[in-house]
């Protein structure tokens, strides 16, 4: 069974009311709540856990970790983004969401600034299949609607992404790449756009789908680990001058 | 006039008489007189100057970087690294050259480990070109051989280039992906493979022209400047909530 | 100078007052007219003349044709297909427009049915940059809008484009990629979704500047001519059994 | 069970005795003995039978079809190509090996001329794998070696794999993208460069294994048919001028 970490701040919700009221037990509840009825082995670790919660036999034993951050990526160690960086590249799958855009760890794999628009409206969000045959994009048909969402809108500066499955349009008049799948090492990574903090996304049935999608293949084979070091034999033999 | 900055480390020529007798102006002399030949203006910078040559006016004076370094990617000082990202992301171009594969700067824009195979061998290493339409293998036909390089195998583990100009064959038997092209936020960066410090490779005319063919690509335009921030105002007036 | 060819139906433009009010001297004039003005030379042809007007003769000095059809797909003649396929994997650009979506050329260039969803609504259409790196966005800042054009919603049955530069949104809902670049052979295609022909939208000053950049990219290097035949002797001497 | 159906020409295997020293029952039963080895359920068919053995009712019930043709790709018929791009593009896998670059369903497919360069001189050919964590290079380490084929080598006119797996070195000096995915409409297409019809290839547990893995990749969800077509309503009410 494939197990998943849910990874969250945990810091709004205990806090600003308008967010507790939406998420009264974290965002990462609402979140391992879809993803344990689609059939997967969850746990969660949140910010102000020793290590974060993510600690190397933690990380050990997850398929993939996924990432909700908004008001404190400063506050995530350097040593435990280093930490989760090693596992991603070595196998672990990653999904990335919302405003998890600007964590350490998602900016740390990009190379880029990961910058983009927004605007807090309650903006009317289609999201649009681009890529039917993507395994991310399973049971979603052409997509499907939230009735109010924070806007992200292009210029996303990421890498473009090696497999682009979801268009996000906004009812104010955007467009964003909102399901962008990566390979890095041999790790896969899936940015997925929805939800803020102050709106149920989360609890949506697309959004789980998706969710839960993404972890089904972001958990997939990674392959043989390959070896990467001096080799004095080559390997055809008498070739060289020495 | 395209101007570019060739960086190198300076070290090895300076104290390694075998490396002194190929490069006894320093590898950066070559590359630069390569470049300077194929019309370019260009200076070099090393990393014993302060700032290892650098500065925030040598870089907004540069089109194109080109970095080369090999035993001392530890001592690039980590501001140093953060300006350069800066300015490449921002449009500067870069070639990234040989066992510049480890350094700061380009393990920072891949977000991988950039590992590869090795071995010291002087052997034979045929470069194909795989993509004929693309401007860096202008002039090249099929491709070029050098006499002896050393080897670099896969697997070389970085995010699948955005473009695959150049396949290495060595005669030990190995193959290299070694001319990989990405675009970064609104720069251009080219990988390429040769050429070891013992080898005379940057006096090939074949290397010349692949170096000089990327500068004028990665020098190329960088488009308009997006702007990533707050958006109050939707761009379909009467469309939100609020 | 670069020298296009500006091909198009042109019939609906003769037997439809609507059309015609919008274009009298028909689609390819205005066309040809915003890439004089960027300081093309230009020609044009259409389907009517001898051979649709695309000679070899004519080709052979092309370096970037435009197609626009939209009723008469079928009936432009195998033969002038395969002799721009021919041109094209030679590195002539071509530039597909709008409803060309479905012409032979591109179908058999893409491999793929080029379907799509559309509806005929004069909606609203803006086209954001999402590459704002590519030659294509240069002068386009964030994006323009058109007031009205019909809407093309995905899913649009192409090969992931090499590169994505522009998605549309429509105020009916709906989201589209809507330019995209490949490269085929040693030629540059690209697709750029407006515009309808009850719209004048190749007289906006966006849509022109679209077309003149795509113009410059897809005229740019097409390399050398690969040699791609048997090879009797090895490249590597006495490396083979015979 | 994931089924396949083998296809091959089986022409030579009949009239050309070193062909048939070394496949005396047909290609297509090497490939498809090796896929029963690997747990799938296979059926062969060849160009001498009626429809090629590829009736609709045969495709229908097709998850992945093999395809290895040489000396007859003019007989396929066109019918059948069409028959068989239409179940690609909705969802089928295809697998095109060797010589089969030059099939008409992979030129229609690849919308390029699929030439290469050859030479047949029994040459010891490596494969390498440059993407470890994909499902087609699970448990190859980091390639394996045939010890005589016939050369491939680059330029080969090819769209740009959506991912490249393999890359092959020969002892004659030359290279080639081995193992090439694709993804076209709803299908998995991949192309793998061994085996010409007098080496025993397909025995080659390194070769089985590949066509086996790309086999259940190819096999792999399609996603949801999309709907394509005129929408005369806007998914978001009220949007339009109408």
């Amino acid at each position: 069974m494939t197990r998943v970490t849910v990874w969250a701040e945990y810091r709004q919700e205990r806090r600003d009311p308008p967010v507790a009221a939406v998420y009264p037990d974290g965002i990462h509840a609402a979140i391992a709540e879809g993803l344990r009825d689609a059939g997967f082995e969850v746990r969660t670790a949140t910010l102000d856990e020793p290590d974060h919660g993510l600690t190397d036999d933690v990380l050990g034993e997850t398929d993939v970790l996924t990432w909700w951050g908004h008001v404190a990526h400063a506050e995530v160690g350097d040593e435990v983004v280093e930490r989760v960086h090693r596992r991603v590249l070595d196998g672990m799958g990653l999904i990335v969401l919302h405003s998890g855009h600007h964590s350490k760890i998602f900016k740390r794999l990009m190379g880029t600034t990961c910058d983009l628009n927004w605007r807090e409206a309650g903006e009317r969000e289609r999201l649009w299949v681009v890529d039917p045959a993507h395994p991310i994009a399973e049971g979603l048909g052409q997509g499907f609607t939230l009735d109010a969402e924070e806007m992200y809108g292009e210029h996303f500066d990421v890498p473009a992404p090696d497999r682009l499955v979801l268009i996000s349009w906004f009812s104010g008049g955007e467009v964003f790449r909102s399901g962008c799948c990566y390979e890095r090492g041999r790790g896969r990574i899936f940015y997925f756009r929805p939800g803020h903090e102050t709106h149920p996304s989360y609890r949506h049935p697309g959004v789980r789908r998706v969710i839960a999608n993404a972890a089904t293949w972001a958990a997939g084979s990674s392959g043989d680990r390959p070896e990467r070091r001096g080799r004095p034999e080559p390997s055809e033999a008498g070739s060289t001058r020495r």
